[in-house]
């Protein structure tokens, strides 16, 4: 008989496998998986914590990430993790999940039917499906100010409360890249936080963490508030996913070690023994470097859960086998579970004081360029925050209407674009242009609640009733590029070009206006019709030719060349109120200054018509020094332009990128040693135009009535033909003795102390003399000696250093041609087109420069800086003068017209709810010895602040309005060789009667209000 | 106040955007898609039939596709798809799913719950989940026997019935390459589909198909049956996916164009009406190539659907938008739903009679080359389906074992390697090696049914009555290699080698036994004790070495160097019944005789110990003629083998893989043109050894009684060291004008005629004048001139071809360098190692020839073909000879002595049932008209095959046992220029009194039997 070779091949494993058949029919049969594990006493609690870490938009824009296209880029599909989850979580009372981005979970549950709320209602009231951090994204902590991150987190929690009447506990920012203080005690502690995780910091200080199992510890993030601020803090000890091997993504090819538990013994591949043995190990490392016997698995990573089965089913597989095993304990968990269970453990834990930045995940992978990336973005969403603080005040002004234009998609679009990923300008280009777009559509429409409401609010009078108003205001949100149709205009005949300024800060402001005119023979006059004075100032070519590309090839307008000037004028608004000029054609000459050029008269040319003066070189066209001639402080300065070569495409394979800066090694180019010079006078301002180079621009202002400079610079495209990547950065160097020291802010609020080529956390390994020494700004960055401080503030998230003594330096712009291997997978190289010839995009911005005496720079610092947050508000029409005055409200403010704000203190909050309530936040501007005067406790009159109003109910609730302040619990925490505090000032409950609220410094406090 | 210039990027989109915020709020909300349409007439009605493709195995193993491991290779999970698939039928009764593969549905099954099990059962009442085609797997075409795929289905469809008392209507071959005659009127007008639905067929084919509309046709795949066996046929216009742009599977980034139909308006790509007109416009294009305004959307592919919500969800979306825009109506249908349809559209449709091969899927890309590739694995299928016949047969003798062993996991086992990736030679190694071991352990499990079977008749001498019996038998799987441990042990004195031999066909049966023995001095007796005639043969070299390394390769066996012989004698075996042997030691002189090495006297050496001769040329070693002296055939014949070079890694991206045969275009090498000869006589066999290289060699035997001769080729390791892929073929090449016609079978069972470069269907355009002209064969190939036949028959599914007239060529080995780019990936270069040094697979096997007069060539071919399929079955044990004849029945059949089946009746299947009653198969071997005495009416006798038993019942039903066969419906279809058939002779029914079956040509009949 025929037989072939093969059978042989078959009989050899015949052996091998007979016992097989004969324990039965080869399928298997139904099991019942044990998933009810608690906790265990006395044995390696390993809480399994299913999650799905949801970017809102990176690779994808955030409704791809939705609705799970474009999935050539990205396989992420958030509905069909929600999806499937909540259906995973119905099939076993056992299972938990937590959720953080509510900008997708409320986009899922607007689309649900009332059947599959009520289900999702009972899972998060039994506890099965948990809401953690619940703001609108999981925010950034380097480049978000702190106003937006309360924003966007109220914003959040306001939802999670109203729909499930739930508070969450945790915070979970486990992928942003490095952490800050205001995060920690802000955003954790006095949000109402027990615990706070994440896994990204510094691979050399992970390391010395793992070593004397210091990855958890109780960290105080505010020296102002020390221990009542402070959070449990847990760092994960290698990143937010599963330990290998655990990964059970459905239709995922990347992770080959992660093998389904295979428990049909009459199945190949049955594994159960090996994967429960797999179990133990993972745990047991993780032990090693863990305090208590609680260690937690984040189960989940980016975008996982698409099909949540795949994963609860092995999880239920292994709950059932390890626990059957008995080694270790393992257990569905959640975030704020084992927070209890660390806290029930009674364990010390390591002090941390200040915060994770920067952060390297590797030699030479400092992710500080991040910190800069995307400027203009950056500036955008800055702006943009500013503009929804004053629109929703304005809306509360006039009173919300229920039909609309509402603040709420600014909102929503600000909410997203605090994402790590957004702000942060380290996602793909197309979804930035997404971001962008979302920015501009819900700053149109805020546009139009602003103009509803000043029309309103002009219209009567009295202020105290808003009638239908004609008035069309419009807006100019392109003043920084000579954008401006109401100004430009021609004024018609007998009209005046009306100018409504709104000033949204709790104290009066004097500011000079600088808007585009055509005609340099015009007067401007005061709401009272008094004659105010202005100056021109010839536009520059430099701005003309922005204006010119931008507009085309943004908004398609071809500009017609015509002679234009800037028009500045000096106004002064009341606090939360506003104020009226008018510009009209002079009858017979200009009414203005116009700037005129000075021709040097010596090698030194002194510039500024106030008090602080500042010398430029003839001959070299940099400046040589500053000097305040009221306070005496006397500063010998340089400032300049340079720009690091990027590393990348060589043999070292970490270039830089969108994420990481990494400079080539070198030392700076110097953009030019000689700077051409021109210097502008007038009675408000007197200007020094500089060209550094073909593609750097600056304008030093120095203004009537200010005590700083201000720089105003434009860059770009920066050439990259030759092949090298450029990252620009000012240089300004002071001739002053820092000792490597230097301060810069946590999310516009508190200063930390910076130490060069120093942490306080472990004995830093210097790599990256640079980048490892640059740190995030957003409201600034400042050095000192025993004489002097030396302050300069910023207008957007900016990357900062103080890489030699004395010096400072801000990373302005960046073009590279390399991606830098974090995922974005494409090179940080932004351009702008006129229809297909492309060039790189060109940022305009500001920085501020200020020198005091030593001790004395918070106040310009904290008080100037909240006026670059939220600069004066300007609406424009076109109405004859004695019209105008006839029938409206030329000057106004709802406070009490003698009351102000204490000059330590920001409304950085004020907004009409959706059921008719009144959010008020304020916030004390100063820490703790910052300011002798200022770094007090202030008290806020509210009956003052709405004296046109009458107050009915006051509530003070946390942070984000979640819950009433007094019901909050604070979680208590053993710490380490705990010492004593110096006490801390806290502001007391606020009087029925009086409703005087007390602030202590930097303390914030929010309200709800009747009315 | 500073802006920056992205607000210009911002201020373009703000405009064009402005639509979208005044229309409400950001959220969307909840839809309630309307899916319940129906049928809608006067429209053009899309059928979505929601399908996953889950191939039993192909690139990953079936357990691994199972349980979703190894998703490094293919994220593929089919446990997922149909945990979810209920999930989401659950969510909307009016979403439908059909589901073929039960291998894997069983496996599921039997791990759900009840409520599951309940849920699901509601599901398939209610038409929601429908299964279709329902076999263990879905078959190849070419390369499985029809008893094969009678056994895989049957298998499923008593599952289907058991479980959901359910007939699945629809075949559903979606995914083989190319459609036999065989699938369309055995396994889908018998086994009572109303139509059958496939995607591959001719690129050319299908262009022709497309223009006129002809890719549904009503097609009669049996000549002998005509329309009595039609079915309506449906071959996709594309694939077997959904049309370009609506894939939707979760985490899956192969389909861009598929985005989600985004309905929320207030999000960004809203794109409703866009994908309504993708859909009709899809539409439009497929009603333009199809008869009747149904057509139907495959909506699945490969393994889809493993979260089913992502493919429902849209689905929903999209019937709900197309039908609310309304110029075609969608729905969710079946394939069912969809014949119904068309049958009730009362449309005439083309006929189709033959079948689908060879298929290609572009020009130069012939899937011809799976016919043959893996010929080991063939063999080993082919040779376990014939055991796993009489394994059944002998397990039914003796009565089933509830407690086991069984015969179910060979059944299981392969049922799933005529999965169409399995036996065709197409899946990856590592999964050819899994179907390997699982063929091994059901091979294993039935052979210990086999052995108690067999213990347990032959120990009771009536015959009726099994006693529990002490006889251990061992079988032997490995006698083409020459490894047989019972029958090479030394005998123990006094006692015999007991040799059991079993005929599970239902005549008596005159063969010639094999053995391997270590003795040349051995006698052989039979039953009675009468000494029978012996033949030794030395095993020749080529049989030692492949022994040794063969078994040392897979059974770790060193072997002994001790002088080996073949044993030959001849047996005679009643049918359905055993007879027995008694080999013991020589007192005195051999018994046998020892074959002699001819010295030749002349050029030509004539040999052949019977009416057959072949003669061969001294000088080259070479056959040259072969005459019959019985029946005066004498045709001049010679055979050699070639080598195609397989095409690849040059230019043209097509190269030859485990799919496709492409050979690169040149004649094809010839093996050798002298061979050296070796001729050895005896009394049963003479054989010719012929070494025509170092790695072919053959030995063509010619038996005592037997009109044909064997030949037996041994090749391999065919060398690649040259960089050349190589295709071994044999070639035989008779002096016949055979005008370009031969025929082979269709699955073993019709013979289908052949044209020469010619397609019945369409005008064909030969680019591959080789690779074109392969066909598949199971059963064998034969061409014929107006004087003779010249046949050939084979023991594994093999490609033939003839490429020239009177030439007839087999390809029996191929090994490739390069992967021909159909998804699995890998070269077709088997190999077997010792320890780490490997060599290619050497392959063993025999095919058969037979000259015939024209007209009569048939009988031998199916009379044959049978024993070819069905060898007797041998069992090996010492015992005393006389102790053995005393103690047990040493010969015995099951049926009335007299009785044997009619020589044109085969018994292809006889297995108890689990609930003990006995299913039997019958089958007619003959077509219509293929020999005048055979191809007419057989009658057969159940009393008298089941003599010692008494029929209580007998039920005809369906192929697949799961339907009655008088309550069978046909759907009767109109056929375009249908005219006059000739009559078709069938059965009648059978008389419940006198219980004789009727079979008319061709016809098979399945009962089930009790007792």
């Amino acid at each position: 008989m025929a037989r072939l070779v093969a059978a042989a091949a078959i009989a050899a494993v015949l052996c091998i496998f007979i016992v097989i058949f004969t324990s039965g029919a080869v399928n298997g049969k139904y099991i019942k998986y044990n998933t009810g594990a608690g906790i265990v006493e006395g044995k390696l609690n390993v809480h399994l914590v299913p999650h799905s870490h949801d970017d809102v938009g990176w690779l994808k824009t955030i409704d791809q990430y939705y609705v799970g296209s474009n999935n050539s880029i990205q396989g992420a599909c958030v509905e069909c993790v929600l999806d499937s989850v909540v259906e995973s979580l119905r099939r076993d009372p056992n299972r938990k999940f937590v959720f953080a981005e509510q900008a997708f979970f409320q986009r899922w549950w607007a689309e649900q039917n009332l059947e599959t709320q009520e289900e999702v209602k009972k899972l998060v009231d039994s506890g099965q499906l948990e809401f953690i951090n619940g703001g609108w994204s999981m925010h950034d902590e380097a480049t978000c100010h702190y106003i937006d991150m309360i924003d966007q987190t109220t914003l959040g929690h306001r939802m999670i409360k109203k729909q499930f009447n739930k508070v969450p506990r945790v915070g979970w920012q486990i992928d942003p890249f490095g952490h800050s203080a205001v995060q920690a005690y802000l955003f954790g502690a006095e949000l109402g936080f027990d615990s706070l995780y994440f896994a990204r910091i510094d691979y050399q200080d992970r390391e010395k963490r793992k070593e004397d199992k210091s990855l958890e510890v109780v960290w105080r993030g505010s020296k102002t508030f020390g221990s009542s601020s402070e959070i449990f803090t847990s760092a994960f000890p290698v990143h937010y996913g599963p330990p290998t091997g655990f990964h059970f993504e459905v239709n995922d090819d990347s992770s080959p070690d992660s093998a389904p538990v295979q428990d049909n013994p009459h199945l190949f591949d049955y594994n159960v023994e090996q994967r429960v043995n797999d179990f133990v190990a993972a745990a047991v490392t993780q032990e090693n470097v863990t305090r208590t016997n609680h260690i937690m698995w984040t189960m989940g990573d980016d975008f996982q859960y698409q099909y949540a089965e795949t994963w609860f089913k092995q999880m239920d597989k292994l709950i059932h086998y390890v626990n059957k095993d008995g080694r270790v304990n393992a257990l569905y968990s959640t975030p704020s579970i084992y927070a209890d269970a660390k806290n029930a453990a009674n364990e010390s834990w390591p002090l941390k004081t200040d915060d994770y930045f920067p952060y390297a995940d590797r030699e030479n992978a400092y992710w500080t360029g991040f910190f800069t990336s995307r400027p203009a973005l950056k500036r955008y969403v800055r702006m943009l925050s500013g503009y929804y603080m004053a629109a929703r005040q304005l809306e509360f002004l006039v009173g919300r209407r229920s039909s609309g234009p509402h603040t709420f998609s600014l909102g929503d679009a600000l909410g997203i674009v605090q994402h790590h990923d957004a702000v942060t300008g380290t996602a793909k280009q197309h979804t930035t242009n997404d971001y962008a777009k979302r920015l501009a559509i819900g700053a149109s429409e805020a546009e139009s609640v602003v103009n509803l409401a000043l029309s309103c609010l002009v219209s009567s009078r009295s202020g105290n009733q808003c009638a239908a108003s004609a008035t069309q205001f419009s807006q100019c949100h392109l003043l920084n590029i000579s954008y401006c149709p109401p100004s430009e205009e021609e004024i018609p005949e007998e009209k005046s070009l009306v100018v409504v300024t709104y000033n949204p800060l709790g104290w009066t402001r004097t500011d000079i206006i600088r808007i585009p005119v055509n005609d340099a023979n015009l007067i401007v006059q005061d709401s009272k019709g008094v004659i105010v004075e202005a100056q021109y100032m010839e536009l520059d070519n430099v701005t003309i030719n922005l204006r010119n590309y931008y507009t085309k090839a943004y908004l398609g307008v071809s500009p017609k060349q015509v002679r234009r000037y800037w028009l500045l004028f000096q106004v002064s608004v009341p606090p939360l109120g506003w104020n009226t000029y008018f510009i009209s054609k002079a009858e017979r000459s200009r009414n203005g200054y116009l700037s005129v050029l000075k021709s040097p008269e010596n090698e030194t040319v002194d510039v500024g018509p106030g008090k602080l003066k500042m010398s430029f070189s003839l001959t070299s066209g940099q400046l040589k020094r500053m000097v305040n001639s009221k306070t005496g402080v006397d500063m010998p300065i340089q400032q300049s332009y340079l720009w690091y070569r990027s590393s990348g495409g060589d043999m070292d394979p970490q270039a830089s990128g969108a994420y990481i800066f990494r400079p080539d090694g070198s030392i700076p180019v110097a953009v030019s040693r000689s700077v051409p010079l021109k210097v502008l006078h007038g009675p408000l301002v007197d200007e020094v135009h500089q060209q550094f180079n073909s593609w750097i621009y600056q304008v030093t202002r120095l203004y009537k009535d200010k005590e700083h400079a201000e720089v105003e610079f434009t860059i770009g495209p920066i050439p990259v033909e030759d092949g090298v990547g450029k990252e620009v950065i000012t240089q300004m160097t002071a001739n002053m003795a820092t000792e490597k020291v230097f301060y810069t802010d946590s999310n516009g609020r508190d200063f930390l102390k910076r130490v060069r080529d120093y942490r306080a956390d472990w004995s830093l390994s210097v790599n990256q003399p640079v980048a490892g020494n640059y740190y995030p700004l957003n409201l600034g960055i400042f050095t000192m000696d025993n004489k002097s401080e030396f302050s300069v503030l910023v207008d957007r998230a900016t990357g900062g250093a103080s890489i030699e003594d004395g010096e400072l330096e801000l990373m302005l712009h960046r073009r590279m041609i390399f991606d830098d291997s974090r995922g974005v997978g494409e090179a940080l190289d932004e351009t702008v087109c006129i229809e297909d010839t492309c060039q790189g995009l060109t940022i305009r911005g500001k920085y501020y420069i200020s020198i005091n005496q030593v001790g004395t720079g918070a106040r310009w610092r904290r008080t100037f800086g909240q006026e670059i947050y939220s600069p004066l508000l300007l609406a424009f029409t076109h109405e004859k003068m004695e019209d105008w005055r006839a029938s409206h409200a030329t000057e106004g403010t709802v406070m009490d017209l003698d009351y102000s704000l204490p000059p330590n203190v920001a409304l950085i909050t004020l907004q009409e709810l959706e059921d008719g309530s009144v959010l008020l936040r304020l916030a004390h501007l100063y820490e703790a010895g910052e300011d002798l005067e200022y770094s007090t406790m202030a008290k806020v009159e509210l009956k003052k602040i709405f004296a046109k109003k009458t107050i009915k109910g006051v509530i003070e609730t946390s942070l984000s309005t979640n819950q009433e302040k007094s019901k909050m619990r604070k979680m208590n925490w053993k710490v380490e060789g705990d010492g004593g505090e110096m006490p801390v000032v806290r502001g007391g409950p606020v009087d029925n009667s009086t409703l005087v609220v007390e602030l202590g410094p930097m303390e914030i406090r929010t309200f709800i209000l009747t009315f």
